[in-house]
Order: C-alpha cells, then sequence, then structure tokens
C-alpha cells in the first residue's frame, strides 16, 4: 500500500494551519497541472493561479491571500514554497524508509573497510565501497557502493555521500552533508612553476574542508589546498559538474549553479548565488549576497552587492555575425563618433529636441 | 590474423553497388591520408578530392559522380558518409567478438547482484559491478565494471553500459541505449526553498527517462525531476560532461555536443543540434530543427527553426580590452550617434553616395 | 614526530645554497602569512615582499637580490617559485611514505586482475580495481581503489592513478603520468552521420597515446579517435573537466586549465596555455606558444604565437541588459556612423582639436 498522510498529520509536521476537512488522506505531492485525487500541490508563483481553477488536488499548500477563494482543503503557509520543500522531504523520506535503508549487514560484505578507519552507530556501507586507513565517519552515515573514502579523512554525522564519489586522504566533510555520485573532493589543485622548460609539480599539501549542511552535486570537483586549505562553508549549495579550484573559500549558504568554475584562491561571500555555466577568475574576492547571473566571466573582484551579468544575447546566426565582426572594430567606432562631436554643435538645432 | 572482408562482402552488408574488383580483402578503414593496402578509405567532403590522387587505399567508399574518374575498386553510395558510418561498425564488431564479449562466466564473481534484481539473458555484469534490488535489466546487455545500478531501476535490451557510471534509483533507460564511463543518471536535480536564513532542500520526487537508442558520453549528469521525470527521447545523442537538468524534455534524434548544459524545465525540441559548451536556462522552450553555435548562451525560447548564436571572437588581447571596455558604455554610445543623427540632415550632400 | 630536513639538507637536495644558519630544523612549508617557527616560506611575487618585515618563518626561499635585507636563514635561488615547487615535492613524498605506499600485498586481495595482465615490479592495485585483460602495467605504478583498467592498454612505469578513473581498451600513458580521480580515457568521440532520419554512429576505432610527464586532473574527458588515435604530448597539463575531443594533438608541455574543452581534430601548439572554460571548435590549428584568457571561444586557427581573448566584461545586470541590446544593433549603429562621416568634413574646425 501506498505511503500516506491525513491532511493533519501533515499539518503537525509541518506546522502549518489547515482550510477545511483535515482527515482526507494525502499520499504524494503533484504540481497543479499534473495534481489528481489523493494528491496534494501547491502555488508558488502567481503566475500559475489560474490553473487553481481545475486543478484536481485533494489539498494544496497556499498562502492565506490566496486561500480565500479556494474550496479544497488548505495547508495555509505564509512561505508556500518553503512548505512545499518540507512537504517533499516527508514524502521523500516514507518512501526511502522501506529501500534506502538497508536490510541486511550495514558494511556490505563486498566493502573494504581498513582495520584502522572507525565507523560510527548505524553507518552503512554499500558494496564495494572502500574507507581507508585513519578514516573516520559519524554515526548515521551512509556510503554509496562503490565509493572511495580516501585514507585519514573525516566525516560528520548522517552524511550521504552517493555511489562512485571519491574523497581524497584528509579531507573532511561536516554533518548533514551530502554528495552525488562521482564527484571527487580533494583531488590536487592545479599548480606547477615554469622553469622555462617543463612544468614543475607543486605538491599540494593541504587539504579540503567543508563544513555542515552542504550539498554538493554530481561530477564536480573541489581541490585541495596548496598549502592552507579549501573551503566550503555551512550550508552551501553546489551544483553538477562544479569546479572548485585550489585554496577558494566559498561563504555560508551561498548557492552555485551546475558548470560553474572557480578559479584558484578566490573567495566568494555569504549567501551569494552563482548561477550557471559562470566562471571566476583566480584570487578574486566576491562580497557577500552577489548574484551572477547564467554564463557570466568574472575577472574582477566585487565589493557591491547586487545583480550582475556579462555575455552576449543569442541571435540568428548571420545577424549575429555581422554584429560581432563590427563589435571587433568597437573601440576606433568610439573615436569616431567622438571625432564627429568635436565638429558639431553640442545641441540640436530643432526646437523641442 | 586480422580480420578482413571481401570487397564482396562489404557490398552486401553495406546494401552499396561495387564498381571494380570485389574480390580484394579489406582488413580496415583509414583516411585517404593514412590509408595503404588492405584499407577501405572514403570521401565526405569534396574539400579532400585533391587526396584521392596520391591516396593508397585498396578500396574506396565514393559517391557515383566521383567515381568515374577512379581506378581503384569503390563501393558506390549517395551518401558515402553513413556508408563509412556503417562500415565503422563492421570492423567495430569484428575486433570486438574476440575481447568485449566475455569468455568466463557472464556475471563476474566479483560483482554484487541482489537476489530481487532480474537480469535477461546473456547479460554480462563486469568485475565489481553492482546491481540493486529490484532491478531489471534486458537482454543481451553489457554493465561495465564497476557501474552502479540503482534499485527498481529499468533497462531495456542491448543496452551497453561502460564503467565507473552510476544510475540511481528508479531510472528507466531504453533498448540499445549506449552510456559512456563516469557518467551519473538520476542524481537529485538542484532544487531548495530559500527560507530566509537558508536553503531547504526540495526532494527530488521524480526520475528520469531515457528512451531508446540514445547514447550518452562519459562524464555527463541527467538529474532526475522534482515531481514528474526528466525526459530524454529516442535517438538523442549526448556527448561528454553535458548536463541535464531536472524536469528537461529533450526531444527525439536531438544531438547535444560536449560540455553544454541545459537548465532545469527547458524543453529541446526534436532534430536539434547544440553544439559544445552551449548554456540554456531554465524554463525555456526550443522548437524542432533549431542549430546552436558552440558557447552560445541562450536565454529566451526559441519559436522559429534555424541558426543561432551569440559569444564574442577572439582578438588579440589587447585589442579586446579595449573593445571590451567601449562595449561598457555601448548604449550610451549609441545616445550619442542618435544625438548626432538629430542635427544632421539625412542624406550626404554628394551625389552619388 | 613530524618529518622534517635541516636547511643543509634542503639547500643539498634543492641545489641551491644558504643563507646564513644551515643547522635549524624546517618541518614544513607555509606561506608569508602563516609562517611560524619551523616552516619555510617564499616569495615568490614581488607585491607581497612587505610581508617579509613580519614574517615568522625559520627560514625564507628567495632570490639573491632580496636576500641581502633579510636575516632570517635563506635558500638563495634565481627562480624561487620553482624552488618551492621542488620543496613541495620534498615534503610531500615524506608525508607519503608512511601512508601512499601500502603496508600489506602490493595487490589488494579484493582486486581484480586478469591473468592475461601483466604487472611491472613494485606495483601497487588498489581495493576494488580491475585490470582487464591484455593490460601492460610497467613498475612502480599504483593503481587506485576502484580504478579500471581497459584490456590490452599499456602503462608506462611510476604512473600513479587515483581512484574510480576509467582506461578504455588500448589506451597508452606514459612513464610518471598522474591521472586524477574519476577521470575517463578512450572513451568513443562523439561521431554520427545523420541519414535524414536519424544519427548513425561512427565506431570510434582509434585509440588514446598519453607520453611521459602528462598530469590529467579529475573529471576530465580523452576520447579515443575515430580512425587515428587522440594525442597528448609529453609535459602537458590538463586541469579538471577538461574535454579533449577525438583526434586532438595537444602539443608537449602546453597547458589547459579547469573546464576547457577542445572540439574534435583540433591541434595545439607546444608550450600554449589554455585559459580555464575556453572552448575551441573541431579541427582547427593553434600554433606553438600561443596564450588563451579565460572563458575566449575559438573559432578561427591561430598562426602567431601571443596573447588572444574574448568574451565580455562583467557589468551590474540593468547596464549589461541595456548593452546587449544595442550590441544586437551594432552593425546597424556601424553603417549610421559611416553615413554621418560622409555628411561631415573629415576634420574638426576648432583648432586644437
Amino acid at each position: 500500500m501506498k505511503p500516506s498522510f491525513t491532511l493533519k498529520e501533515l499539518s503537525r509536521l509541518l506546522d502549518v494551519p489547515v482550510q477545511g476537512d483535515d482527515s482526507i488522506r494525502i499520499d504524494g505531492l503533484a504540481t497543479l497541472k499534473r495534481a489528481g485525487p489523493g494528491s496534494l500541490s501547491f502555488l508558488t508563483n502567481p503566475r500559475y493561479a489560474h490553473q487553481l481553477a481545475e486543478c484536481r488536488a485533494s489539498a494544496l499548500i497556499l498562502h492565506p491571500d490566496q486561500a480565500s477563494s479556494v474550496t479544497v482543503p488548505c495547508l495555509l503557509s505564509r512561505a508556500p514554497y518553503v512548505t512545499y520543500a518540507r512537504a517533499s522531504q516527508l514524502f521523500f523520506s516514507l518512501a526511502s524508509d522501506s529501500a534506502d535503508q538497508p536490510q541486511e549487514a550495514l558494511v556490505h560484505a563486498s566493502a573494504v573497510v581498513d582495520v584502522s578507519a572507525s565507523l560510527g552507530k548505524g553507518v552503512s556501507v554499500g558494496p564495494q565501497a572502500v574507507i581507508e586507513s585513519g578514516a573516520v565517519i559519524g554515526d548515521g552515515c551512509r556510503i554509496g557502493a562503490g565509493s572511495v573514502i580516501g585514507r585519514d579523512s573525516h566525516i560528520g554525522n548522517e552524511v550521504v555521500i552517493y555511489p562512485n564519489v571519491t574523497l581524497y586522504h584528509g579531507v573532511s566533510v561536516g554533518d548533514r552533508c551530502i554528495i552525488h555520485a562521482g564527484t571527487v573532493i580533494g583531488a590536487d589543485g592545479f599548480g606547477f612553476a615554469f622553469d622555462g622548460q617543463r612544468s614543475v609539480k607543486i605538491a599540494q599539501l593541504g587539504s579540503v574542508r567543508i563544513a555542515a549542511d552542504v550539498e554538493i552535486g554530481a561530477g564536480s570537483c573541489v581541490d585541495r589546498g596548496a598549502l592552507d586549505d579549501t573551503v566550503i562553508e555551512e550550508g552551501v549549495k553546489i551544483d553538477n559538474q562544479v569546479q572548485i579550484g585550489h585554496n577558494c573559500v566559498v561563504g555560508a549558504h551561498t548557492v552555485i549553479c551546475g558548470c560553474s568554475a572557480l578559479a584558484g584562491s578566490t573567495r566568494v561571500g555569504r549567501y551569494c548565488v552563482i548561477g550557471g555555466g559562470v566562471g571566476i577568475t583566480g584570487h578574486l574576492s566576491i562580497c557577500d549576497k552577489v548574484t551572477v547571473s547564467a554564463m557570466s566571466m568574472v575577472t574582477q573582484s566585487i565589493n557591491k552587492p547586487g545583480l550582475y551579468s556579462s555575455g552576449t544575447l543569442l541571435q540568428e546566426s548571420g545577424q549575429w555575425k555581422r554584429n560581432a565582426v563590427t563589435l571587433g572594430k568597437l573601440s576606433e567606432l568610439s573615436r569616431r563618433v567622438k571625432k564627429l562631436e568635436q565638429v558639431l554643435p553640442n545641441e540640436p538645432h530643432e526646437p523641442g529636441n
């Protein structure tokens, strides 16, 4: 039978009041468009308010201001999106209880755990995983199949590491972090000294320190520091295929979207939002509460909170080409305009202009 | 001895006629430049026609219009590039027969296959691979070493999964798909609700549905949906290090080149070609038969088939810098030009201009 | 006890003279700012010279020209950064001796090594690693946990392969190469022939040849060639998440920073520096000693050594938007300026302008 909650139970678990019949059973979440009997839906974007009329959900998460017009039972929340997020976690853990929690031995027989490694209470280690010497893993952690936890790394409590993740030696990961599949933490930073003939490797003697409540997506990399550590502060959320160079510091609660990259020794402040595909060059400092739009190129430090962008807009290719070629002569064009201005009166003759 | 075909055999297998001696043996494919005795070469780009003269290949794949001038035996094809592609598959399978097909037990002794998983006929599971509970794997699939197939995932027939791939729970993959090493399918989409203090995780309750004949390169990621599924339609080809956000839909037979990214909930049509390093922001809709050139930034929906671009052309850095700085004042420059126009006659005085 | 060297030992090992007391013990490296008793620091960038005064290091690596003013013992080097790099390697190997070198059997009991594979002297194979049939691995190599070495691949001496790396069949890797976690070498190049209905796969029959002293970061991909091989020449250094397309040739001692991509069949010369996030389209030729700045788009061959750039500078988003929109009409703006010039005298009237 499908896991479910009554609206009354959800009201208590989510700490929001109910409007209407709280005895109905809810067995899942759905968008306004897809919702059917048994589902709980939500309105987080006024743009979709028109969909409320034909929505077939059994209940809704709504802002009190929107609830008056609605006849189906509602959970009233001043932050419907946050309430939806919390609800999604309830249905996730419900679904997971039967599946993600290992039924058999917590440490799979095929896993290799070094005798000198220390595992906390209720730690599960998946098939083919490797825990190297001296690693310390806190209570309730889940180490995915095929993941490798390097020697002397230190993992907090309730950390979830998905399959085929690699942690190099000496990396530390805080409580409740989530690291997705294929991600690599603690590989060597990219440092070489050119001796005139060849690149001489600079051994990367620092490590990586990841604070609590950080999530890192799939296929991302956080390099270890050259001498000091690379630092990811608490609550940072990093998407897939993000690259964090050696000795970067990412401030608490900053969000970095997919395919972005921070070159070495750059500091990003707290509560920043770095869009997808953004590149930030090395040794820069970005202050708190800066938002950088997708695919921007950041080559200078930012000292003022705000919204920043770069890049050129998409065009039909023929037109783009003409403009791109002209752009190659832009400073000259500017000089030509200046010259024209010098031979002309500053103000138009026509009255009213 | 090296595997080989007679030209007659190739003619039959590739369903194209021979011009000249069909008894000669072909033991491999080569470019016009590198071809030697025993090799089959091809002309797919007229730009290289001049190389035909000194080409040492034993046979050629040519368009009938080009074959008249040629003395070596030929396979005549109105689509030489497609015929070359089909020929390459013949030589590949010939080479693979002895190697890729497992000699020993189909399921390697070191693999971990959950008792509740179901494997079709002739499935090979590589060393250290993991097949979790409830997974269903069709006939003739090959699961690479160290790959992890999540619980309740469903894989069709004749699917090839290379080593160290991760499929999360509940992912479905259609017949004849190919997934290259290190790729991650079904990791959580990047969804959080900010409560004013921190990012609250939105559990990703959807999954990923990949249709038949899809190929996905190495180190790519396709995230699972928040509520509905992320969908890759039949025949889509995705290169390396591509990121597909949650709830995206990629239309049938679309090609996405390396390092491109689709942010969440974007829909790309059928028969599109997305160049390398392209970024497409979220919640957009791209119609069928759109081609986007490499490294373009797509921030608006596209409703008309065609070729689109963005980005700026490479220049010597000094010149680039001058233009880039001027670009920062471009709208002002435009206003200045407008002003100049207002104080001037619209037409040049000089006759003939 | 912490590993350490006397300054005299370091002088001999690094082949640089000492100024001052060479009997002091050095137990680590540190930046001028973080250095304390027992640490060796260095000045490689004059910009930090002011930090020498309050630096608490026990010794310094300095250029002779800077050493006169300094009272602490010094290692005098005409290339302080290179000397620092060499010193970092000494401290790394010191730290590693006890840890990285396997204590137990060189080939871990859980590793799967095909009977037909050949391992050199002192090769260590980590837990859950897989060495396929016909692979040849040179002396002193270290194969990381969970890595897969494909059949008939050939690895030189003293190669370090970190965990969860995948080498496809027939790949060759030169002496002293380092390949970081999650990287994939030899996956199929992205080649298809469109038959009007669907993309027909072009089997990738070439391989990858990596010369000696190459380092490749984490999460990178080097695709195998279609017919000929993809080639990485000696001393090339490749950062994380770099994509090298099929049939590319990367010249000796070139450096490619993170998240850059080379599309198929492009040739990059020797001693080039490709910044981070750079995209180079296919079939181009870049000559020796070219530097391309971060996030540049390269769509044409480069025949002259030098520094090249593209991209637009970051701005406050409102201002960026205005300029980006004007850029969309730039060629028209240029025509309007030309028109203005036609109706005007070429030289300003005002004397002195």
